[in-house]
């Protein structure tokens, strides 16, 4: 009951979803950028969204959609146009496109949820949308997960995917995700987009719960600038087709349940900080010894964000004097005699003071990291421990780099 | 009883006062690195310091002397060590810093302030220091506050001094202040510093709620890479030589009192910002319509240290999205059907929706500021609306350019 088998599929990979992915005509580049995730039943949905006070339309309408019921057949996805900042007419476009595809799906329009990444302002190019709604739904098929998963990115470098299986009894559970996005890429571009498909039954509100704690241990423990888009949205789906018993409360099963999707979440997370503008290596910071793990998680956040740390990583300082500062201002109490700092396999300060350790060789681990394989050998790991406590926390992020500010300050206005 | 002149002499232009700034050999630059500020009288001291938990010695040690009484004879500022995460040592080389200090100037020890600037895990060359304390205090004059200046910066480019004078009745009161540093700057080097005096005569506490009302207003408002310094520190000193009625509680002599230091903090700030590294220009950022002073203070903070939007000013970008989403997650409840964008004098975004605008007039306006001359027109006014409340606030920063990661990468260890 206590691990799990990494398989491939993605979205699909679980039983009952189909999906697919296509050229609309939305973005300018020509690529993919409409995608639908469907579930052959009624599906159990819970959602977590951006908690700015400027929104796009698709998450406001989520939000009323799953406030009024905890269900869901299709999700809809575009790129290419945010709908955010677009007022009444974008709340109009969003209602359409929902109703247009359930139209085309012979289902509700109550039980379609929505999506969109991309320039803020814009709306969503509706002729092209309504006029690729046939093709999208005729391509919907069980092998349609790494279509739509190359549908909804934006200036990603890669498409995140992932599915892992398990077993209860002697059927398979599976959880299957896509993602996008990292902070707010590209100039007025926006939004981290996540969608968690999942096979076993359970009960709405333990669904919603589970995916709330996941998101506050994976999506909402990276940074790559620090900005939280207009469009933020994670939807995660569960409709029952592994056919194992229905999980109602507390025992092995919710256990294994939510730890499986906190992995896919925490994989899908770490994708996207590792996908992060101009970034060269993906870095987790470790911190134990916290007051409890809300703590530790503030504090591992703090340093990965710090762009006195990033940049300092970009650089190949093990500078252990600019982690120490960002632990310290993160706003949890701790002793600075206790702190204790180790990056990769050098302790660089212990009882709160630096130690002496071969900086040409720290510099070396940082060296390496940056020229490693995407998302394996490519991890810078800090640890640090703040004293006696048992809260533990992590945090993912990426390197600060010229290419950086490049992205973000080169568009030709 | 409404404004003030600007007059020449930083600190040592309110009465009864003398600084000095020498080459005491702690900085490997050989640049000055020594300061003294010595008010003729026992000032009332009020002061602010870093709420980070990694502290240095001088902030527990000046922490603790204004516990047990809220005056001061001297401040003695070293630069080229920070004297934090140096453990029980480092407390022992603060106390004896202010024993020599006083000594030779005949004081009391409890009379001495102390602030360092420096490299983290550094003690202060203490050998180095004791042998210059007497040329320090040989040098302390009534012209001696641009050494002072000169002696408390480490890679800032420029000094930051300012005074202000008004009138009480028919006497003259002042109010001087110097600072130095933008976050923590250098690979290990920290800290923002300042120190102001003035010779009013006012009352402890109502220094103390004056500075912290001032630095709520200025020095708390300023970000380059929102990093908090182990080191960070302002002193305020008012030593009651402008022979002046004492002020002890509300009143007209109050208000302006509290509005020049609150001027001078501004400044400082101000001037810390457009010396961030890397810096082409100033943002101000004006907040207006919030529910309260606070509330409009976070939504500035949090729009002027966006990174997005600090390279998209570098770019010469007028992109209003990226000011709009970071005004909706600086934790601020608004409509966003209510807000308002302008920039220099285009308005960008009205009642929530983006507005058609000259874009290249816009850029132009961006690329002037950051060709303008030093805190003259080198200001990038952003200028936010979110409602109907009556709270405004103000934050400063920079722009984000390829030489912030060059001078936080190029570190070579």
């Amino acid at each position: 009951m206590s691990d799990w088998t990494e398989i491939s599929g993605g979205i699909t990979a679980p039983r009952g979803y189909q999906a697919s992915g296509i050229v609309a005509g939305l973005k300018p580049s020509g690529a993919p950028d409409l995608a639908l995730i469907l579930s052959d039943v009624d599906a159990i949905a819970a959602g977590v969204f951006t908690t700015s006070q400027v929104r796009a339309a698709c998450v406001d309408y989520c939000r009323q959609q799953l406030q009024a019921r905890s269900s869901a057949r299709a999700i809809l996805c575009n790129a290419g146009q945010a709908n955010a900042a677009t007022g009444e007419q974008g709340w109009l476009d969003a209602v359409e496109s929902s109703e247009v595809l359930a139209k085309a799906l012979n289902i509700a329009p109550e039980s379609v949820l929505l999506a969109s990444t991309g320039v803020i302002g814009q709306r969503i190019k509706m002729d092209a949308l309504k006029a690729a709604i046939p093709q999208l739904v005729a391509q919907a098929s069980e092998s349609g997960g790494e279509a739509a998963s190359r549908a909804i990115i934006t200036t990603d470098l890669v498409t995140k995917s992932i599915a892992l299986e398990t077993t209860f009894g002697d059927r398979p559970v599976r959880i299957g995700g896509i993602s996008k996005g990292s902070g707010m890429i590209h100039p007025n571009m926006a939004t981290m987009l996540g969608f968690v498909t999942c096979d076993a039954a359970v009960s709405p509100p333990l669904w919603q719960e589970m995916l709330s704690r996941a998101t506050n241990r994976s999506f909402n423990q990276i940074t790559v600038d620090g900005d939280t888009s207009t469009n933020d949205t994670l939807i995660a789906l569960a409709n029952g087709q592994s056919r194992t018993p229905a999980i109602t409360g507390k025992g092995p099963e919710a256990d294994q349940l939510e730890a499986m999707l906190t992995a896919v979440c925490e994989h899908l997370a770490k994708a996207i900080a590792r996908d992060g503008e101009g970034a060269t290596c993906l870095i987790e910071v470790q911190v134990s010894g916290a007051p409890d793990e809300p703590d530790a998680r503030q504090v591992a956040k703090t340093i990965v964000g710090s762009s006195l740390v990033k940049s300092a990583i970009f650089g190949h300082d093990p500078n252990w004097g600019r982690i120490a500062a960002a632990a310290g201002r993160a706003g949890v109490n701790f002793k600075q005699e206790d702190l204790r700092i180790q990056l990769g396999e050098f302790v660089l300060m212990e009882k709160g003071q630096p130690l002496p350790f071969d900086r040409a060789a720290a510099s070396q681990y940082l060296t390496q990291a940056s020229a490693g394989e995407y998302l394996k050998s490519d991890t810078v790991l800090i640890q640090v421990k703040l004293g006696n406590g048992s809260g533990v926390g992590k945090a993912w992020g990426c390197d600060l780099s010229y290419d950086y500010v490049k992205i973000n300050a080169e568009y030709t206005t």
